[in-house]
């Protein structure tokens, strides 16, 4: 499947239908209007009819989408019909917290190995994991077959981390540190600032003073 | 000031932006072109510029942008010319972490109440920060004036957790919680889902299948 040129806030409203839908099937729900996923998730109508007409046709007019099936046309086009194996480098408090984060095993996001340099770090456990020294990156990308690293070390460290997770032969970095990073165009990299979200809610506070 | 509908993803760019201009005015450098902004942070300078243009006129034609002034422009769109006192609810390890970000200070947003349930979290510190009991939610968000809370407690305290922050007079909640949450009208919801940055990578990845 070839798909281009799909802005980024349409992937993430397609991962926030996913759970919807998710959600439904639990419920025993087997049909669903664009309104109803509208009206779930928050967004109108028409952006969600537009969301989905970028992969094709789904559904019939007047009828809606089947549930299961939508569900699984969305899985497979976040790529999340296949497990993803994971390399999280920096075991403080965000990587601990990230390594033991239910929601991304839920997800298929299978962290399968931890990494640090602090010999405190190292040898202990993150739920079944156990932390390694950074020295073993390479050899377990390769043996795992991991193509995700997540970067969550100090600034000053995240290049040279960065660099090693691209020599191994890393495919997509999701960075947690505070540093603009350099990769090369074939990897992909994603910035997380987790106050980019507080900035958004005192954006909207600051409308209101 | 009153601005209306400016999307989200506009409200993300725009904190990418100061950012950016925060960095250069680090680096000395007093004026930037809408194309310099737009290399640095990895968008199209039409990008920066409509995004900007939401705001009003900025800049002069051929000479670009005096960096503090837009720097303070932005800052101020964002809310972030004043500071914001947020009360976390669950000290876990993501909690802990959050409560523990650099990146939150920097800001402006200043954790300034910790609450948990849990009596071996209870009064230990994070930074200068003592974990209280959760009855002591109502009396801190008055005495402090707190506008902000950030849910961190597990999905099934989430509706209960975000019910007391309302009552105690919040505007505005950030939710990591994996549980869709009810709030009323007047107050402002965000959820955070960190497996949808996983999910980004992971529809980019499956395009190349």
């Amino acid at each position: 499947m070839k798909v281009y040129k799909i802005p980024e806030a349409t992937v993430m409203r397609l991962s926030v239908y996913s759970r919807f839908l998710h959600q439904l099937i639990d419920e025993g729900i087997t049909t669903v209007s664009s309104g109803d996923i509208a009206r779930g998730v928050g967004v109108s109508s028409a952006q969600v009819r537009k969301d989905l007409a970028y992969f094709g046709e789904f559904g019939t007019r007047g009828v809606g989408y089947r549930v299961d099936e939508l569900y699984g046309h969305l899985m497979k086009i976040l790529g999340l019909d296949q497990a993803w194996n994971i390399i999280l480098v920096g075991a403080g408090k965000l990587g601990s917290a990230l390594a033991l984060y239910q929601g991304f095993a839920e997800r298929g996001f299978h962290v399968s190995t931890v990494v640090d340099v602090d010999p405190k770090r190292i040898g202990t456990k993150l739920g079944d994991v156990e932390v390694e020294p950074i020295s073993v990156l390479q050899e377990r990308v390769k043996e795992k077959n991991i193509r995700v690293g997540v970067v969550t070390v100090p600034a000053s460290a995240a290049q040279d981390v960065t660099d090693l997770l691209v020599e191994a032969g890393i495919k997509a970095i999701l960075n947690f540190s505070p540093r603009v990073l350099k990769v090369p165009h074939r990897v992909i990299l994603r910035n997380v600032d987790l106050s980019v979200n507080l900035e958004v809610l005192s954006f909207n506070l600051a409308l209101n003073r």
